[in-house]
């Protein structure tokens, strides 16, 4: 993955972009290949401190940082008021983490490998949890589409805070589990550990200074949304699904197919589910909580993003049970993940 | 549980309570105290007579007559035309069974045990049956819902009844596999035989006298639903589906938490899941049946209702297919069950 | 079965029915009655065909005729334009094939043998094939149903066509997959071969002559439908979705509920779970592409066609993940399904 140095030449590119005022077209195509490389470095940059922190502090750094990128997307999202975007983003990252990154990693490594197996146990646990958590999320939303009751605004937006605390406790929780009290069930997967290269406090200086950056680029990608899709005629919400997600998991994305494509499925399956889990409980309340500081965002997903998400996580858990995969598998997770886009583009 | 027996004192304190005209929330919270220990005391004189009547009467006996209490009151508020609370009292029982029961055994008893195992064939064969039952009651709800068709009334009620016998049938089918052709299958559970204490004739003195004051405490309860929702401003659905619930089934509650925290894991998950299914295949056409004394009741739930039970049965086979639980489960179907309580409560 | 080939006196007799322009009624049950036995002989005769033409293209030989005669029903209702009654029976089929083959199949087994055990791992590929494919297909009515858009009628027709390619590609996939990269997983089953008795020659002529007559049946049949539910006041979707998938299939159903009695239950299962397949990723779209020819029919069912086949495809999933099945699940298989059709005669 080392070639995606290069594309660090896009940051000065995009910058110069901007402050020449290019068609929206372009800003948002250099400030997403920028955000590329500068989530990779992160990411490299988090797991080194975690060598240095020990494997408590280190994992829980991992499970929070491994999604900043999306989290700092989103928050500029969120300060323009691309309240639809946000939601479809974090939407999107579920939908992309199950089915294009379970579906290629399937998929490639099962073109190696004739059968790949995998230790169930692990990723019933993540799995289960996932299944809870969505079915959190979903009840408001299913509340307000079944019910024929008129919510009055100040109750509904404290229902959502709550809900969100629930989760973002359940994250806690959740943590407390996997590091402290049930630590054992997670063998092997958790130490994998890195080498130092750069040392403590060269990672944090990179961690600094690429979080800057990000933030930067991300309000260039976010300030260009809105023209471009305007005029490109493209629905925000397929930006907000589709393309957002691949942006900011794009770097976590090759890792899964890496190791997937090294028979260790396990990491694959991990990477994909750990994900989906923490976008679901820290990113998702934690935007609600921001949100407060701009204008409050309900937790409440579209029909189609909610059915979307439901459906992804019945396939992950379908797919765990198992404890094997094979390329079709692989392909037909890829199939209902381009259907679901064509069905936004159109 | 014997503590239970200090609470009759609020018998003669509801009655006293009624005739003096007292407000509908003292009346509903007296006549709510005084079931809790009646119901425990008629499920004490259900399992020694059992003891008399050899096993298999007894587990017919037991299944028949577990879920009295429900009925009782169902029965009252059927009378008084509250179809929306009976209904809502159904899907509260199969929720509450599953999420809070279950989840609070899985909590309780995952603080004392770090994974608890329990017998999955055994299990399987109520969640599966369970997710018949729930499938078949949805159908018509999710005809309705879904069909653009104006059913003729009269047309719809014979389809309410025909489900209804439908479900009655294959409870009846179900007593017949487990206590009969199949009765291998449920091994030691079933025997953890009561020593007899109070004799055959007092026993059944005491069923008789617990159901006649059961249903004279039904009757204040019920009486008192819509005064007191009015003067609390809370939703009658709220009640139906929270509160009668754990009042109708809380010494059944207490008994599968005790038995988890024991690490009789298999009793607690059976006690949840039985109960839910006699709520689904027993009590809910007797209901229907039982209004055709009065107004006709229809089976169709509301929306919300009908996927709280789908998604509780689906956590209930997905709980089950795992042989394990620990305190996280616990607390996310706690957590589950507390953010559906919030949803109604506003 | 071979008692089926008295029913063939009913060909002659619904031809004459049909010149004598006798009651729709009449038509409709002498078509329907003249199809079973061509249906049986049409399976017979690709079965020996595949004896001559080796395993690979004997196994996708039966795989593509298998469900012929449903293919040519649909298509002379597509022809009329029933779009309908087209989609209704697809949806039946899949129903009728889980619900109702499966049903009748653990039921009549079950009552010879207490327990019947089948090899999950072969159904757990087909299964959660089938919960690919209905998710694919699902997606564009969910989209319909969820989203508020206005879609456009040529971008919404060409959403259809992509959906239904990309099922035709997996379908292709899947044979290739079955029949060649994993071959293995595969064992003895799909070498059950017939002995030859009619000869190479004689199969193929058996082979045409029945496809010639189920066209003409079946136009007879489709002529038939609109006057006879008018003079019946029945549905045209309760013909679609319970009658001609049971006049389609008849042979077949057979099949699977004798290997359940011969107590080979993964045949019944793989006849039941296999045809499904067949339905959505070959019939399904290859109708779609035919209806090219006529006026363009959308891949979009109703919402309870829909819902009728995920729950379908769920049950079957859960009944897999089992590996046992006895008389009770079969009831209550048998049960959900005379709900739905109750649900539809109403």
């Amino acid at each position: 993955m080392g070639f995606l140095r290069f594309f660090l030449v896009f940051i000065p590119i995009s910058i110069v972009a901007e402050f020449m005022k290019l068609d929206s077209v372009w800003i948002f195509i250099l400030s997403s290949i920028s955000i590329i490389p500068l989530a990779w470095f992160m990411g490299k940059a988090t797991e080194e401190i975690s060598v240095y922190s020990g494997p408590r502090v280190g994992g829980f750094l991992n499970a929070t940082f491994g999604n900043a990128t999306e989290l700092i997307i989103s928050f500029f999202a969120l300060k323009e008021g691309l309240f639809d975007v946000v939601k479809a983003s974090i939407a999107g990252s579920v939908i992309g983490n199950i089915l294009l990154v379970l579906g290629a990693s399937m998929f490639f490594g099962g073109l190696k490998y004739k059968i790949q197996k995998f230790n169930r146990k692990v990723i019933e646990v993540s799995s289960s949890m996932l299944l809870f958590a969505v079915i959190g999320l979903s009840i408001p939303a299913i509340f307000t589409y079944t019910m024929d009751t008129e919510l009055i605004a100040n109750k509904y937006q404290w229902l959502s805070i709550s809900i969100a605390l629930s989760m973002f406790i359940i994250y806690l929780l959740g943590l407390y589990f996997s590091f402290y009290t049930h630590k054992d069930l997670y063998g092997s997967d958790h130490e994998e550990s890195t080498e130092a290269i750069w040392g403590l406090k060269k990672s944090i200086l990179v961690l600094v200074i690429c979080t800057l950056i990000i933030a930067l680029e991300s309000e260039f990608l976010v300030g260009s949304v809105e023209p471009m899709t305007e005029s490109l005629s493209l629905s925000k919400i397929f930006v907000g699904i589709i393309i957002i997600p691949i942006i900011g998991n794009a770097a976590e994305h090759s890792t899964a197919i890496i190791m997937a494509v090294k028979n260790k499925m396990d990491v694959a399956i991990e990477i994909a589910v750990g994900s989906s889990l923490q976008i679901i409980l820290f990113v998702a309340p934690v935007l609600v909580f921001l949100s407060l500081l701009f204008k409050p965002m309900s937790i409440v997903f579209n029909k189609f993003e909610l059915v979307s998400i439901i459906v992804s996580v019945l396939i992950v858990n379908r797919v765990a049970s198992d404890g094997e995969s094979n390329w079709l598998e692989g392909i037909q997770l890829l199939a209902v993940y381009i259907i679901t886009a064509l069905s936004f583009l159109i």
